[in-house]
């Protein structure tokens, strides 16, 4: 039975304007984005201060009440979606929206957890400074989901992953504890480094609360290319030749095969195609400097002509204006929408050893098509981290449903087909609810012995995010 | 009383080539090589196999032997030099030198522990690709001790600490058990990422004995500017500068003050003076690109000239040819050992938050001064990563010896002042033994708490590098 008098004592702590327990109130926080996932809880709990974070979690462990940490709700993995105990409550960092501190000398920027991605991306720019995070769901996802879930996006190529943007964390524990770690020190070799723990802990291990942020400098020449290439082999080995003659420019490494382009171009509205020809598959890549156009058109040019001269692609075009760079890369995001336009299909956010890659595609379209004839793969993702997301439609004429009936079963022989290239069955959207069972059934059992054990050292209670990851 | 039938077991287990016991073998693993630490073995390992180190540690942990990890030896806090124990058993890696793999699609390198940092250096460039991890010590110092101390350098600015080049891990915790993570994924958001305990942990919650290294392109365009400044906020608005203009380019930038080149104009052989003039203090900055040198200097030529034009340094010289460059850097390489010349002294590693450093280096230097009249700092380091080496020499006609009788109490100083600007009391060197007390006394006690939990989680029996760290 639930314990009704809790949720007076957290609303007499914190405030009814701080916690809501009216089930009309309740109810938009029960569910993910994308509705897959609904559960139950008896209030939901918006602080504004790190304290009053700290004062409701506290309460919660007391009374053993489960929490769900919560960031902007984009999430493709259920992370952040309450599961089936009535008991649960919701935190929601969204109203810990401050920039508590840009500065150009120390290049950082301290940010609390609710800020929304695009909103520090534009803050840091203003300042003349970039912040490279950089994904789809930038202008409604916030910082501290993306310090939960580790996110990756376009620019990890150059810019590595969320992980990689952090200097220092401040978070509060299950006990009401605060772990000031907010530093801003670029080298700080004192102890182990306990804020990587809560990076990627997808809200099980305590609620970040703000973060101290590593800027970079604004890189404004930019310019893209598409390549078309032959298969994923050859778009690797044109990724060896940009990766040693741009260096660090280099900042996208896009992979979409012809499917994903003709789906786009059937689906979205105002694309054309970039060729005369249809070509096997796709590279778009994006270069950028902080020194002028000049200087990178002219690298540009050369490495392209090397590539085209050393058979490493078959056609390139390349941006001539901003509006041709973003005509460009509208062939690239425009592939998710255009899949949903062609109805409900499975995704699959994997990583591979890159050089693996041709192989994988191979075994495991070969693996699909003859136990599922007709399934059709479209296979984009950011290639030069070796990430895929390895999309599943329906045979043509199948029941529009299949996905719901078979979608499981195809997705467990994704996950294993990874796993036997020793790639990750996660790489940027982490486990959450989605991927759990085959997460606990394919990690190697030390490791998730030693996760279970460090989850055990902050969350003793076990209150933390419960049916999540672990 | 010492079990001695342990060390006949171990030598049965592992056989006498890899096991050393008689007191002359044993004797030069006692102490650092700085000879500021020496303490007591049983028995030197000398594994040639990752299932050795695991025989070896089973062993250790069923008999609670205490067990003392070492690499090649080049640490200044002592943390490969047992203690006191005459049960220790000292585990060196240096006989598991292979590189296992070099990938240029994948840009990984799989290197085992004892491998010397100026051969996967050297690998790598063989390859046509950059391992960037430089220091003092990178002929001799091994990369599983780099990995288990987190280890800085010069190139820091650009491309991070040793934690930012590693992919994956493979090391042996203390109960024998492989913990097999010697992944080369970009992307793997599967949980905890538990090899970021490992790194940086010195040697206390298990051995490392083989990594994933990511490589990065040769930047073979380079140099280097050496400029004069008029104090360290100066250097700070240079830095600002330098940043945003040069990018990643900016690979180096190195501090030092006028009495730091004096010290090296007066003891070293073969060095000029940069400048007619004397000036309060110096940087030294290194760019470097994969594109051509004449791209490299027209951008220096144009930053430089802004630089000067704005009043952000004094003056400036620039390297026109390998032999100025190599010039320029020694004048910074050399203080190290101009201070040695000059008589014992008092190294400090600290960290602080950049743009603290001006008001940091006023209130330590008024401090000290009120205190020990005379004391004559030479400060250098790692501007651009705020991380300064706040060395300190005698006061002129002191006891040659003082550093001896003062040295704990100015060092106790100057820790307690870089705390009170939340700076880090070990920015690149770690705690080993050396800075255990001012760590233990220093560090937030909720962030030891959850350190001495984790170490029982990976170390329930404590016999990894007693005395070091924690």
């Amino acid at each position: 039975m639930l314990d009704t008098a809790f949720a007076q004592r957290l609303t007499e702590a914190l405030g009814p304007e701080v916690v809501a327990t009216a089930p009309d109130d309740v109810a938009p926080w029960l569910s993910d984005w994308r509705g897959l996932y609904k559960g139950h809880a008896q209030a939901v709990v918006r602080p504004r201060s790190t304290e009053q974070v700290a004062q409701a979690l506290a309460l919660c462990q007391q009374a053993a009440v489960p929490v769900v940490p919560r960031g902007g709700n984009t999430g493709l993995c259920g992370g952040a979606a309450p599961g089936n105990s009535p008991a649960n409550v919701v935190i929601s960092l969204d109203r810990m929206d401050k920039i508590r501190s840009i500065d150009t000398i120390a290049n950082t920027m301290v940010a609390e957890a609710g800020c929304i991605l695009g909103n520090l991306r534009r803050a840091a720019e203003e300042n003349d400074r970039l912040f490279p995070l950089s994904l789809a769901a930038e202008d409604s996802c916030q910082i501290g989901g993306n310090l939960a879930t580790n996110a990756g996006g376009v620019n990890v190529v150059r810019y590595g992953m969320t992980r990689e943007l952090v200097l220092g964390v401040e978070a509060v524990l299950p006990n009401g504890e605060v772990f000031h770690g907010l530093r801003t020190l670029r080298k700080d070799n004192t102890g182990y480094d306990l804020k990587q723990l809560l990076i990627g802990s997808e809200g099980t291990l305590g609620i970040i609360t703000a973060a101290a942020l590593r800027l970079s400098p604004r890189a404004d020449s930019r310019a893209v290319v598409l390549a078309a290439v032959e298969s994923s082999k050859q778009a690797l080995q044109l990724y060896s030749l940009l990766f040693a003659r741009c260096g660090a420019r280099l900042q996208a490494y896009e992979f979409f095969t012809g499917d994903c382009l003709d789906l786009v171009l059937t689906h979205a509205e105002n694309v054309q195609a970039p060729f005369a020809e249809r070509h096997p598959a796709y590279v778009l890549l994006e270069i950028a400097d902080t020194a002028s156009e000049d200087v990178l058109n002219a690298l540009l040019e050369s490495v392209i002509g090397d590539a085209l001269e050393q058979g490493l692609c078959l056609d390139a075009a390349v941006s001539a204006s901003l509006a041709q760079l973003q005509g460009l890369w509208r062939l690239r995001e425009e592939i998710s929408e255009a899949q949903r336009a062609d109805g409900l299909h499975l995704k699959h956010d994997v990583s591979l050893p890159i050089e693996s890659i041709p192989a994988f595609m191979a075994s495991m379209e070969a693996r699909l098509l003859a136990r599922y004839p007709g399934i059709r793969p479209f296979i984009f993702g950011h290639f030069g981290d070796g990430n895929l997301h390895y999309n599943l439609s329906r045979p043509l004429g199948a029941d529009p449903k299949w996905a719901l009936g078979d979608g499981k079963a195809v997705s467990d022989e994704v996950m294993e087909e990874v796993a036997r290239y020793n790639g990750s069955i996660s790489a940027e959207h982490g486990i959450g609810q989605l991927k759990r069972d085959a997460f606990l059934a394919l990690k190697d059992p030390l490791e998730l012995r030693l996760m279970r054990a460090i989850k055990q050292v902050f969350d003793p209670s076990g209150i933390m995010n419960p049916g999540k990851l672990l």
